[in-house]
């Protein structure tokens, strides 16, 4: 879970909205038909842009970058290193009871095809294969999500248009000049705010995640590989803390 | 047929026009000469940018986005691995039966090709050198799109500028000044709209397309390669489930 | 003879100031000054930009892009054939006579080096180069239109600022308010109508045309090595033919 | 200590705030709910869009930038120089003592690799480790800068159209116009005065300061492999003054 | 002395500042405190930006883009030959004379490594790395450059929002808003003006220069070692000529 994802949204709509709130005016803020030109202007857009599919897989694409957990690196090597420790007193055979306990499907799949005595080159194969179709998904999602940035504004600024036109065009009364155009700064307001707050930190969120879980899966591979060649646990955790920086790595050595 | 493309067009144009006509003015955004301007202005720029078929070929391309067919890789799989077991058990003659029952042009190249007895090199080459001409051609209209989605805003722009001179210079009458001020924005409003609905976003579905039918095209290059040499339809199969996820692999699997 | 970019400004044209005018205002619109400082600005700070040489060839590229005319593939295809039925025939000393007839000075030069008994690597090369310096004059053609493009709408904003200016401060008179702005506006126009009509997409044509000749220039100097190689007239076909896309590939072939 | 940061920052201040002052209006320049709305939205961006300990290392980042010290190149050159004469005449065990006279960490890192007898391949891959760990972390403090300096202005334009709709709706006493628009525009005036004055450029003095010091330990790096394998000061020199330019070259030379 | 910048800077002021005076308004033009600023804020960013040394040499390479000199390609290829009949005939001592009449320290310390006898490799490793020194500098001025570029209409705008902010507040006289306004957008002016002028330009050149010199210097540096190779005047002749296009060689031929 990502508080630092959590604590910026939350935050986020708290200085805007209370700022707006404070200023006295807060419902004035809310216009249906302002959002329903911004948000489902941009959302057909994105629509039109991406596949159906990729398009539905949007909200799984938000949800993932709020709760995703990243596995610690330290807790990955101890338990890579307690792997090859198993392996090497009691077989591979032994390492089937590990897989039940486990919840990360990666690592599963991993020590699966080590129980199942598959060549090294294999696994690392086919490991390599599923970290290069996460980080695929990971670079749509981020795409779909830098789209919906730009198009938000974009379609704020449609909207300001039409407003700004409807105004124009009604100019009987002068008076009612300043609500009009209030509300036609609405939809530029709602695209600005939904694209700087929302989309667009969270495709380089997104971004930083895809990073670190690739880290961790590259990790997984390499310690699964060695344990299938056999190595002994020191050689494994040698070989991960290649990944790791070297303040961090005495913390690690102390733990083992 | 990509439903998204088009429920996304349709929904747009309900969600713009929708907000426009319970606003009470649908007909005050429908002006002639600012459409001539604004659509005129960016044909022609497109026009100079590229070459005439370039040109003319626009609408080819838009089509193209919008009813394109990308056969399902599933299928793809399994249609390889028959024509794999027909060469095995009734030699490559046999497969010319099978190009009268198809629509796909490309494959029937390929199994032509096979049935003519061309090496697989050759067939390989021909078909790759097909599979670039098309990334070409899909390259150049993305270019279009873009060129036209970047076009259309700066046409807009002029027709307000050109709408918002002409209503200065006769500021007789103060009472018209609204009434100019929004036919001049009408063209601002029509150079966003189209560029953010339907110029910008085609562009990345034929980006989206391109790489999908890419991927198709690769797989009938591997798999009719693949029957050349005379695999099994063991081996052909499993080459061509390296282009697909594993998640969806063992579907595949269960059909075959 | 480029058809497209003639009709596309002619158009262009036509359709800005057809709609200016039929807006009943034509001559407001040229104002002498305004013109100056966009059009005066901007080339000011192109000749700042590039060097006298650069600058001083504008107008041969503008001219370029407008009258040049892109060999046809086909008939490029038939007359290296042709000269490959001479050379095997009649010897090279034949070709001599083919020279004269020739205006395209590329094709004189490397029949020139075949008659000279050079040999292939040696014409390659000096054909390559010939086609790099095309290549790097083209490229500095297309920046300096892309810079006049984005130079011309930053001097009518400046143009636009000193209108603004001024007119402000003469606020006496507030009647006159109108037809400073009008003015102070009319820079703007003629920044955004000139980069977005003209240099802008001549820059794109500029380089479109860039890579056809390029690949003209690359048959040519492949037919030419294949003749002096002494190739048959129909390896040299095949050769050739590798350029043009299949569709087109079979009507080169019925006429030869 | 770099003095073009903190003479920057300070004259940046100077200029804008003393010509504020002096046009006699200082404190109405000064409105924290529009400080909170630009400042705090953009660290609630900031904070989305970046992971916790990134987030919360920015005001490490921003120290370093302004007290950060680059070793001079000719100092450096003259200690490695300095050390290979240690070594050469008293071993490597005589280095020892120097290491505790040292500050910088990645010179006593080296040097206690060498005194620890271990292999110059072994020492050059940590020490590249290092020197690659130090540029990820530069360049997400960049990455971090960069986007404060974007989030900046777009928070200062959603806190001007928040105060904007405000003060539309609030029109009933036209003479608050005047001062409900200079309140909207503070925002827009943070926002780009703190990107442009701040953050923009201090993410280019990291990128510069970064490139820098990555230099500096190369030559570290090359110096301390230099030794470990024996090499006598005359070749150590010559080695590091690869990395510096002709003209600064005599004056090391003359100092040693 | 390159002609064309100068000549641009002139008229381009000339443009500007003609327009302005013809109409009527010169003075008003200059207000010292929004050019403190427009200017001192963006050099204080610079400064930031920028290390001390980098910040301080902007003079000398504005100086540079005017008053350099590139050597002529022609004559500098003769140059090169009579060197190459020199060394033949009377040895490279004979050179040493030659060199006391050179002003170019690039060729002078060429030709010094030529007498003094060193290896051709080492003669073209230090003159590479001179080249890439020059590159550097060039690449780090044309950087500078354009970061002025971008950051002058940035203060120009933060200038112009003090002045809005200020004008609002004071809004007792609305007679004085039109006063107000124009020295407002003076700021905007200044930088616009400048950055589109000046930086951005001269950026442009100082890059168009890099190329020409470092071209110029890489036929010294072949033409040096081809010399200390004891190749004869009509190969090194020949070996220069490649860097030239076809259509001067001849005139270069003729001369020798």
């Amino acid at each position: 879970m990502d508080i630092a994802t959590i604590v910026g949204v939350i935050f986020g709509f708290v200085v805007i909205f209370g700022t707006i709130i404070i200023g006295g005016s807060g419902m004035m803020f809310l216009h249906i038909p302002s959002l329903i030109i911004t948000m489902g202007g941009m959302l057909c857009a994105t629509m039109i842009h991406f596949s159906l599919p990729q398009f539905l897989g949007i909200f799984k694409i938000i949800k993932k970058t709020i709760v995703a957990k990243i596995p610690s690196q330290s807790e990955l090597i101890q338990k890579m290193v307690s792997y090859a420790a198993i392996n090497r007193r009691d077989g591979a055979l032994a390492l089937e009871q590990e897989i039940s306990k486990l919840s990360d499907l990666f690592v599963v799949k991993g020590l699966q095809m080590l129980v199942d005595g598959q060549e090294p080159d294999n696994i690392r194969q086919l490991m390599d294969l599923e970290i290069q179709y996460l980080q695929d998904r990971h670079s749509t999602g981020k795409k779909i999500l830098e789209f919906m940035g730009a198009a938000a504004p974009a379609f704020g600024m449609i909207g300001t248009l039409i407003g700004l036109v409807q105004m124009l065009k009604n100019l009987d009364s002068p008076d009612q000049l300043g609500a009009g155009m209030a509300i036609a700064l609405l939809t530029t307001f709602y695209g600005a705010f939904t694209a700087n707050l929302i989309f667009i930190p969270l495709a380089g969120k997104l971004g930083i995640y895809s990073k670190a879980e690739s880290t961790s899966m590259e990790m997984i591979t390499e310690g699964i590989c060695a344990i299938a060649n056999g190595e002994n646990p020191t050689a494994v955790r040698e070989k991960l803390q290649a990944f790791i920086s070297q303040g961090r790595r005495e913390e690690v050595k102390a733990n083992i």
